[in-house]
């Protein structure tokens, strides 16, 4: 995989051989974005596999590298179901199951990128600019994206769209990811910091919001990288549609409401230095969740491989999970 | 002054000998802030007559330097009326009295910031967090600060408060220059990315927010740094007092609104590198625009030397700017 700590300086790429360093790569964010932890989260177990280590460790400590993202356990889980299937088999056989379960979680994705770019790219406004946070592009899954699979699927379509990205403190993902991969497709991409997104909004060039989703609940509320409730609540002020798109791994139908999600801490360090140099006083206080819940009611339709979700999404996602085609669109 | 680009990591002291001096720390941001950039401006002024150079060239060399703060403008066309008073004065009468004017000038808004600290500190709830963005503190002015006077005053008044910064991008007053004046102060100080204010503002714990302003029209619309208007549509949205705090030098009311007041874009590289480190591709393009405006409808006050001032802005801006004491407070 690419250290995505790295980009867009150097492209650098990693190779984890054990579940452990798999582990670890999902929590250090060398790998990150919800579907794609959850493909790797699944050649980690895969690979726990190979080592012959015990199944439940190997499950249990790739599951707690990060709480959010509900791919991440959506892997797991499929992974365990399998393993349940092979009781009886031989070592050999369980090996290469796993391990060819991984690679189609893995190719499954993209096509699945591919079906959420097709559903999205009509909702975007023809002739005007895309607003995006975060990345949910290739880097975040297993290639195209979620958000910038719609964009790419929009300007595959013919329309003249271009992007402004949030730079997305404190990690950096929107200047180092998405405008980096952005610029490697000719997509006219500008790169703007987080707190310029309402200025943006509220002088009426943007057409459309598109983000991603770490997990969503049966009520439509969405977990996503911090800054998504903000920019979904300026949307909303300055009559601009807000999209989240998301495979349906990211559907977590079994919590009422967002509140229920757990929202990931990360280090203080995140917030006080970038790349190592100092940007605060020392020993400031620090807060860094790394995620916030978008109540649904921000929310103008869920883009996913099945179709768009709309309110009330109690009822189009639980239709859309089961694999309906289009559902209030 | 104290270099401001180099805080917190240094404190390195610039002295200006010359207008062009002056203008250029103003253009560079080694000090900022509008009331601050107002004081230093009249130093400039001081400091061309001193120099024997073209009172028309000196007042347009410093008026040249940042265009949204009133304040610059304010402070100039003081010094310039003190000057037409003095046609037929010695030369030496000229310099020493354009001198006291500037120092006069610097005393005066050191007041005028305990004032405002005095009437906005009962507008702040006890026990509660304020949330505050940029800095608008003794560093933005000749000392004290606005919206960081108000903080003090509470504080000074024993109300048992603490305080969260954005951090602002993408100059980073927030983290470099407010974490660290509170810091100093022993005030509990919490640093945040930009992006998670409306997290924050969402959960309850912030019991106001205080920024200070660059310019504020007659109808109440508040020019102010990039985010402080997505930050006063978060803090409506979820029922928070949203509180300007400024000088009436700030105070544009031949601007009927926010519309008319220029927005100062800089340097696209303040976006892709920190301290020098590049933190997006090469040759993305770039928005940089350095301030915002907040329609006065998202403004629950104005707090100013003389008063509070609530909506309707047009009066109670006026009575204020007049002098009055207290308007629809």
């Amino acid at each position: 995989m690419i250290d995505q700590r790295r980009l867009p300086r150097e492209q650098v790429f990693v190779t984890c051989g054990t579940y452990q360093e798999m582990a670890d790569a999902i929590t250090t964010m060398v790998i990150r974005g919800a579907p794609a932890i959850g493909v790797a989260a699944a050649m980690g177990v895969a690979l726990g596999i190979q080592q012959g280590a015990d199944f439940d460790t190997v499950c249990s400590t790739l599951a707690a590298t990060r709480p959010t993202a509900v791919n991440l356990f959506w892997a797991i889980d499929r992974m365990k179901t399998l393993r349940a299937t092979l009781n009886g088999a031989s070592r050999e056989t369980i090996v290469l199951r796993m391990i060819e379960e991984s690679q189609q979680i893995r190719l499954e994705d993209i096509a699945i990128c591919k079906a959420i770019g097709k559903h999205g790219a009509s909702l975007v406004p023809d002739g005007r600019t895309v607003l995006t946070h975060c990345n949910a592009g290739a880097l975040a899954t297993a290639g195209y994206g979620t958000a910038l699979g719609v964009i790419r699927a929009a300007v595959e379509a013919g329309k003249k769209i271009d992007v402004f990205a949030d730079e997305t403190r404190p990690f950096l993902q929107g200047a180092r990811l998405t405008a980096w991969e952005l610029q490697q497709d000719h997509i006219p991409t500008t790169l703007i910091t987080d707190n310029m997104a309402g200025h943006f909004l509220r002088s009426g060039r943007i057409g459309c919001v598109v983000v991603g989703a770490d997990r969503i609940a049966a009520n439509g509320d969405v977990a996503n990288k911090i800054g998504t409730y903000s920019v979904a609540v300026l949307a909303k002020e300055n009559g601009v549609p807000f999209y989240v798109a998301a495979p349906v791994s990211t559907f977590d139908l079994t919590l009422e409401s967002g509140d229920q999600i757990p929202i990931e801490q990360r280090a203080a360090s995140e917030v006080t230095e970038m790349f190592g140099v100092p940007v605060a006083p020392e020993n400031i206080a620090v807060q860094n969740p790394a995620f916030d819940i978008t109540p649904s009611r921000y929310v103008t339709a869920i883009i996913c491989e099945h179709g768009v979700a709309r309110a009330p999404f109690k009822q189009s996602l639980g239709a859309l999970a089961g694999g309906a085609k289009k559902v209030n669109a």
